[in-house]
């Protein structure tokens, strides 16, 4: 197969050849004749509608585009299919997927995703800048219309709660914004305590990206009829993904914002955020579909924004509408409806063709930019690889010498029982609950039990050699024997995180992360099983099918030992996020995410004073 | 009362303040208390809410501002009223109501409309980009949100066909669109055969347009059905203000691009183009309400955009949905809805508070950029005039010494009846009808009855003294005595037009124009009406108050001359608008518009040859 390039070009280069093509005098490059259009503009189903494409653009749409045919224009024939625009994610780290931007197109495009809004701002927690421009330079060698945001919050809050391998602020964001159209925007902004009560480099990034003329999005997870919504949309925040209940789509609605409804693969928040349209009848037009984070193994299995939309139509959302949703929607949101999200003249051919019932989203092809990529699930275009640099190889910055007593928990008692904090899993729902619990110490150690409901959970820091390092308590992990797994994927500062019952297991978990530079160990009486992650600790250098294939075995090994949770592995990376209730754990400490705000707070409930607990590391 | 200043702050300079103010660190400028809001995001009609404003824009929407609110904080009780975005017109002429743009706001904003995007084109056939610039210059002083385009046809068409005083192209576009963020586009692209067919002029503003980020109007005046409507969508024009029939908003949003449904003073076409939501269903976003030309006397009978929402209403529209398409949809559409267009957090405070019913769109408070502009009908703003220069007083450049000889119409028979064309005018519509009608000659002219059916029409040039010069026949004017009128409003290219059937009377009403450089004047049996025109011949320098006592008194001085035509000086001032289907008439002849293109034609029918009329100019 020959490799190919996917111009985008600018829609005002290409209006002389889109006119002549329009009237017949130049013939089209692509046909596709006679199928049921989805028409998200006038929300209408139409039957035997034709399209012309020039190059990348689409030049036609008509019943009749017989006078565009030429000699070499290729024609597909599309009776008894529905033509649709290609699907548009509204928001996603492409991180999540362990897969670099090459292999993320290669497993989404088959299942009709053309477009997403990405917000590397994992890579970016690693690498900074350097790291968001890796990605972008790589998605642009994509057929997919890959828009980059440049991440807000990094780190998630403050140094004060944890530490990252980089940092990014208002000159930072202006400089990303700068280096083209497809830098869409600002990340999620999640300290949203910070904006709210005027923090200087927030209020500074959404002032930069609010002067590049692009849009800032959100991340505010205070309750729906918390008074500071309205101040958080007052900054000029205008779309928020966080979003797990329909009055959080209303009161985000009624603000302005974009309300992007989100079935990531731990986060299933669409059965009951759709209900904002279909018990409460709202406006849609500014409701979205979005994924946030799906995992390979998801997307293998179920699908990308396919599967989003099948979701939302088994809700009771029209067809059309949560096509809407998942497109023409998402494109308005961005600015960027004049390229994307339609099939309309002058737009960028992004089409996929379905077949069987429309409810079914079934994709049997996809086009993209004016060329056929995609065919019955299977990629059929190709195009140069990427290569990342050494320096984006080489991120973990920890010697393989952990060592059990090193993720030993002190107590303030010697012996007996103390309550402690228990960060506590919700299976398929992002915020964690904090849960107090009476836990066992033994010799001035807290000690869990490799069958018990309690798991360590650490941190390592692993960017800038600080030795940085807290242990704390974990619950709903489900481990029913010795266990252990070890992760460089630990939203959003990425150190090195370490579960388990057992401090040998731990330990040789974290280790052979360590030597590999990056990944997922997971260590059981049954064996090890790693899942390298050599790009900045988060995403493998192999293809969608061995990821899939590497992350299975992670999920398998997970389960073997009695951790059940769904999407467990993506769950629990979770756990060091400090911008999401109720309580996490960064390299500083125990951190409570309540609506009085974001504070480390002690482990055990005794202790009267709000030392941060870190325990045994040397900050 | 103090003048007043109307800045509206760029969004990113705002920011600190809007959040400041919305967590109760700033007291708030204005505050809007327990109203029942018009939320155009939504869709939804919400009792008890509030608003905050800092300076020009809103930082607040709740149920409870008072924690904003300080010792110098306005507060106004909105108790029992209805609080809406402020009504933005889509598509609108500002020298169609003979004002200047001062005038123009103080008639609008008492009603309700905030905001509007204009198309100086008229001013701009006269003195070229120095016009567009004037007004810009003058909309800048108002309160309104006052965006400009620049407009694309100057001439209409080309100069083959009429003569106007300026010329714009594709760098005076990119100009123009350099002037700032209030230059939002390109104006209605009425040479839309031109578009079709390639005209380099026309695909070169559309790129310069689409170059410089901005969006091109359409103007499309062939039928719904027509195959190169999905052309013309192909070059980056994505809206359109010509639609008459329901059929003809279905095939511009299926295209993709804005159906702007009008109700000028003289054109009704709501009643049937709103029947694409009433009667179709089909998705409203993009669906708007637009003016295009309404004469001064319709703005204080009727209204302006209140009006035009009220007579949606009427038709079955939802009044939210209504709203949505005078606001937040028509924001949509110039991307600006992050400034403009719904009540909230973030966006400029152009709000208005209506009493009554929602439906009876009864505005009793206007505010623009966050200052109270009018109450009860009445503005109570006041803000420096704007004074025009010398060269845009003076644009009449003809004799005042026109002869009634200068309007005979040489027949090619000597004596008898022949056949000839008749531009038939249709009372309430755009469109002209081309009718065949037998028409007597005596000594090898045409003679026209004074109470009969038929009056002669001219139009003389009066930019370049070119001397050009053309006569021809008209029906439905319903003079039944002697009269004429002349005037320099006549679309676009606002050459000086006479009707009339007495050529005495027609040449003193041609000379009373010139005299007054600019205006109207009826000349009848009962006397003399004069509406003098200073500026560019098209608007006066006087009040709205004044300006729509003289339009009316034409109206009454018409009127006793027979003609009964509902807004009648409106429609006959666009008789030479040669864009329009079917028949028109500019300084070069008789122009016939159609499906097979714009051409000059022969006014008698017998005469074979193509020749244009223009009978004793001096071309």
């Amino acid at each position: 197969m020959n490799k190919s390039s996917f111009e985008r070009p600018l829609m005002a280069d290409c209006v002389p050849d889109l006119v002549a093509t329009a009237r017949g005098d130049l013939p089209a490059t692509l046909v596709i004749r006679g199928g049921t259009l989805v028409n998200v503009i006038s929300g209408e189903i139409l039957p035997e509608m034709s399209i012309a494409v020039q190059g990348a653009r689409i030049a036609y749409v008509g019943k009749d585009v017989s006078h565009t045919i030429g000699e070499h224009t290729r024609i597909i024939e599309a009776n008894g299919k529905y033509i649709a625009p290609g699907l548009l994610d509204g928001h996603c780290h492409i991180e999540s997927t362990q897969m670099k931007v090459t292999e993320f197109a290669r497993a989404v495009l088959p299942s009709g995703t053309t477009g997403g809004f990405f917000d590397p701002h994992e890579i970016s927690n690693v690498l900074g800048l350097k790291g968001l421009r890796l990605m972008l330079d790589e998605a642009r060698t994509t057929p997919m219309a890959a828009y980059m945001q440049v991440a807000s919050c990094v780190p998630s809050t403050h140094p004060g709660l944890e530490t990252t391998g980089a940092y990014i602020g208002p000159e930072e964001v202006a400089e990303a914004l700068s280096w083209g159209p497809d830098m869409i925007g600002l990340g999620e902004v999640m300290n949203f305590p910070g904006v709210v009560y005027g923090d200087e480099t927030m209020i500074g990034e959404i002032q930069a990206t609010l002067r590049a003329g692009k849009v800032a999005d959100g991340h505010f997870t205070w309750a729906a009829d918390d008074w500071r919504l309205p101040a958080y949309a007052a900054s000029g925040v205008t779309g928020d993904h966080e979003c797990v209940t329909k009055e959080d789509v209303v009161e985000r609605l009624r603000l302005g914002m974009y309300a992007k409804m989100r079935q990531g693969s731990a986060w299933h928040d669409v059965a009951e955020t759709i209900k904002a349209c279909t018990e409460l009848g709202l406006d849609t037009r500014r409701m979205m579909l979005v994924t946030d984070d799906r995992s390979s193994e998801s997307l293998l299995k179920e699908g990308h924004m396919d599967f989003v939309v099948r979701l939302a139509i088994s809700q009771g959302v029209k067809p059309v509408t949560a096509f809407q949703m998942a497109t023409i929607n998402t494109a308005e949101r961005f600015g960027v409806a004049r390229d994307i999200g339609a099939v309309i003249p002058g737009n960028i051919a992004d089409i996929i063709l379905l077949d069987g019932r429309l409810a079914d989203v079934r994709v049997g092809m996809t086009i993209a930019a004016g060329q056929v990529v995609a065919e019955n699930g299977k990629m059929t275009a190709v195009w140069d690889s990427f290569t990342y640099p050494e320096e984006a190889l080489n991120t973990v910055k920890l010697e393989a010498n952990i060592q059990p007593e090193d993720l030993e928990l002190a107590a303030p008692i010697a012996e007996g029982t103390i309550g402690a904090k228990i960060i506590h899993v919700t299976e398929n729902h992002v915020d964690t609950k904090e849960k107090h619990l009476p836990v066992t110490v033994e010799n001035g150690k807290v000690v869990v039990s490799t069958s018990g409901e309690v798991c360590k959970i650490a941190v390592l820091e692993r960017h800038k050699q600080t030795g940085n390092r807290a242990v704390a308590l974990v619950g709903g992990i489900g481990f029913t024997s010795p266990a252990a797994i070890a992760m460089t994927v630990a939203h959003d500062s990425h150190n090195l995180l370490i579960i388990g019952n057992d401090d040998a297991l731990m330990a040789e978990a974290g280790n052979r992360v360590i030597r590999m530079q990056g990944g997922v160990a997971v260590v059981t009486a049954a064996g090890v099983t790693e899942f390298p992650l050599r790009i900045a600790g988060l995403m493998s250098t192999e293809s969608f099918e061995v990821v899939a294939a590497q992350s299975a075995a992670v999920s398998e090994a997970l389960q073997s030992a009695g951790c059940t949770l769904n999407n467990a592995f993506m769950t629990l990376s979770l756990l060091a996020l400090v911008v999401i209730p109720e309580l996490r754990l960064s390299d500083k400490g125990l951190v409570r995410i309540s609506a009085e705000g974001i504070e480390l707070v002690s482990l055990f409930d005794e202790v009267v004073d709000n030392t941060p607990v870190a325990p045994s590391g040397n900050e």
